[in-house]
């Protein structure tokens, strides 16, 4: 029986495992968590509406009943080609066909100490990683006497103005304006600062201008600060540095004193192409064929975020979309080479539009020349989200949260799961009350 | 205005809070994790069915209504009984009236060394911790080549045959056989085993004979080996010694190889009678006065699972019932000093039955005279479990995480959420498979 291996189980792997399920092959799925994340709602596990459970799936049980193929939970470290077997440590296993669907992780652009500081939003840890820094501000605030202290517990700054760091500004914003009026009573709600940080003139590039300027409206309603044409320079314990990036501009470095950084920016693909030994763009991804092969290399594939893929000569956007229609296409393209059918006609990228949505009622949304903004599109983006997500538990469970979370703005998974800071660092501001 | 401060956020604490919310006082609440935990639920999050967000909720939403009361998150350290003060850490703050409801701690009865072998089952973190590693074991079974390391991932030995082991056992049992039945290629069924040692004559020996005996029967029908009048000698890596503790018994100290012990036996009570230096029994709760008040110190009350408390003569059992009536009992206590009222009437426990659950149809429940096991008595836990829990939004949600898995046989909550483990001592089999 041939060997289809596939590694990664994001979008594009799950895609091509599904699309293979009738294939006559041993199927094995490789990835290095035991899960498929949805990943686009993400930062609203961060933001702490939804537990990970509601938008995570075991893989093992995604293909439970898809006989041809089994669920490995390993790290992949390296490919041989030439014999055609992926490694996994000092254990490998062979393969026939390869499609790589191993995404991206964040980068720092060089600067990776800055990690420790700045934690990225890209798998289940980093979102819970946030979600307790966050809720974590609020509690040592309340009890900190120091109002420069105070004040850098507070302050939230976000680097990058993509999707994700746009939908994380307004729902921490949200939030953190409701639980502060109704649940602290020591913290001043003039000290909350959201920043979101944008490199380029303007955040959700990939929108067209009036829905980036709406959006930005509507951060900013909610409180957020958008600073546009800027860039991180340095990352510290209690702060960051920001140069103003515009050519035209001749603003000094402003130092921003805060304890909350997270990290949107930059995305890195999987060292796949270096596996592989073979040619990738500036981000690391692997250059493709129209059929979405490897150069040189027939029989394997990359796909989803490890590919940089084109279509009508246009790069393919790095969206959950993207990554499902390259996954099935290569899973199409293997199943016409082990069946002897004719190959299919290059991969055309099928844009089904974009959207971003900004706190309870509102969102953008792109379709062709469609361009819709506030609560139409906030609908839109709900009812798209919920018949995407894989699980039948999962889609009933996210709607009841955001339906609770939507009718009486409490949030559902507030719970701290770390220990609880250093006390002495914790409580100045308790004795200054208690010595009234 | 007189400062009144509970310790301890369980149900003790929550409850004498919740009932000093009309007094004239400010109340201050302190714990050191940022939610209150439904605890009797907690092995359903260790097993997979439940979220951590499905059975804990933030304090501070608990009270944000409560306008006399204040929490903070924060551990105490100590405590001055002469000047009237809490410390946590360097910092402190004053108190008229002390609730000492700081709760119990697991303890390995001096064999500290174990709690890393045998984790326990007390807060969201070992839950956590718990269903990391019950996940992990079957994953790891599944690419594992040598046959004994298989046996022993996936061997599973519970320690103590209380409520939270039964449960525990009976919910391990029903998920292994699932799984390993539907998405698991590699495992043989047969390796699997989950033993539970109990060190008395009977599990759940706050229960009748009858019960008892019912509920070893279920649990052995669901294929978990029981073994009684069994103490744990030794853990370590790798498996148990076990000696059997009856004293007619000759039988010899068995070994039971295995990778996952999980610790319910013992429980100790917080160092809230150190803090003070008063009296307590041999598992640290303090002893207190028909009022619930420490003996020499009239203006502070130990509740809950921190106090050795009596009512009629008899010991109050270690449960959630008894902490929630002393809570409110001492918070009455002081509500009356507080207004100078008459002093409520001694202490009396109202015991309202006990019920425990094993697997998705059956339950043994006592109350007074009343025996029940089976479904009727499930259904009455399920009633009971459902109508307790603090919040609206988290009754719904368990609802329909238990419909679901009742329904399906699936488990909602099956995310690993740490790395995967190395390689290279995870992949023996496959490497055998692939040069077949």
């Amino acid at each position: 029986m041939p060997q289809v291996v596939i590694v990664g189980g994001g979008f594009a792997g799950v895609e091509a495992a599904k699309a293979l399920g009738k294939a006559p092959a041993q199927v094995t799925l490789i990835d290095r968590t035991n899960h498929h994340l949805f990943q686009p709602l993400l930062y609203q596990v961060a933001a702490a509406t939804l537990s990970v459970d509601d938008i995570a799936s075991p893989i093992r049980q995604l293909f439970q009943n898809q006989k041809n193929t089994r669920v490995l939970m390993a790290e992949v470290t390296g490919i041989d080609s030439v014999e055609q077997r992926v490694f996994m440590g000092g254990q490998s296993i062979p393969y026939d066909y390869l499609i790589l669907a191993s995404g991206a992780q964040k980068t720092y652009f060089g600067n990776d100490h800055w990690a420790k500081v700045a934690p990225g939003l890209k798998t289940v840890e980093d979102a819970i990683n946030i979600r307790n820094q966050i809720l974590l501000a609020f509690e040592q605030a309340e009890v900190c006497a120091d109002p420069q202290e105070c004040q850098e517990r507070l302050t939230f700054v976000l680097v990058g103005g993509g999707p994700t760091g746009v939908e994380l500004a307004g729902t921490i914003a949200e939030m953190a304006r409701l639980t502060i009026d109704t649940e602290f009573d020591a913290i001043d709600p003039t000290t909350l600062r959201i920043i979101l940080v944008q490199s380029g003139p303007r955040i959700l590039p990939m929108f067209a201008e009036t829905l980036s300027a709406e959006a930005q409206k509507q951060l900013e309603n909610l409180g957020v600060e958008v600073l546009l044409d800027s860039r991180v320079k340095e990352v510290d314990d209690t702060g960051v540095w920001i140069s103003v990036s515009h050519p035209d501009s001749s603003m000094a470095d402003q130092r921003i004193a805060c304890r909350n950084v997270f990290w949107t920016a930059g995305v890195q693909a999987s060292p796949a192409g270096k596996w592989l030994e073979v040619e990738t763009d500036r981000a690391g991804r692997v250059k493709v064929n129209p059929d979405l092969s490897v150069p040189g290399l027939p029989n394997v594939f990359a796909v989803g975020d490890t590919a940089a893929m084109e279509s009508g000569g246009k790069p393919v956007p790095g969206l959950a979309q993207g990554a499902m229609q390259s996954g099935r296409y290569a899973a199409r393209v293997v199943a016409a080479k082990l069946t002897g059918k004719p190959v299919p006609a290059p991969f055309v990228y099928n844009d089904l539009g974009s959207m971003a949505t900004i706190g309870r009622t509102f969102a953008v949304m792109e379709v062709g020349t469609l361009k819709w903004s506030g609560l139409p599109a906030k609908l839109a983006w709900l009812a798209v989200h919920i018949a995407v997500l894989n699980q039948l538990e999962n889609q009933l469970s996210v709607l009841l949260q955001w339906a609770w979370t939507y009718m009486t703005k409490e949030r559902g998974a507030r719970i701290i799961t770390t220990p609880v800071a250093t006390p002495d660092a914790l409580l100045p501001r308790l004795q200054m009350e208690s010595s009234k």
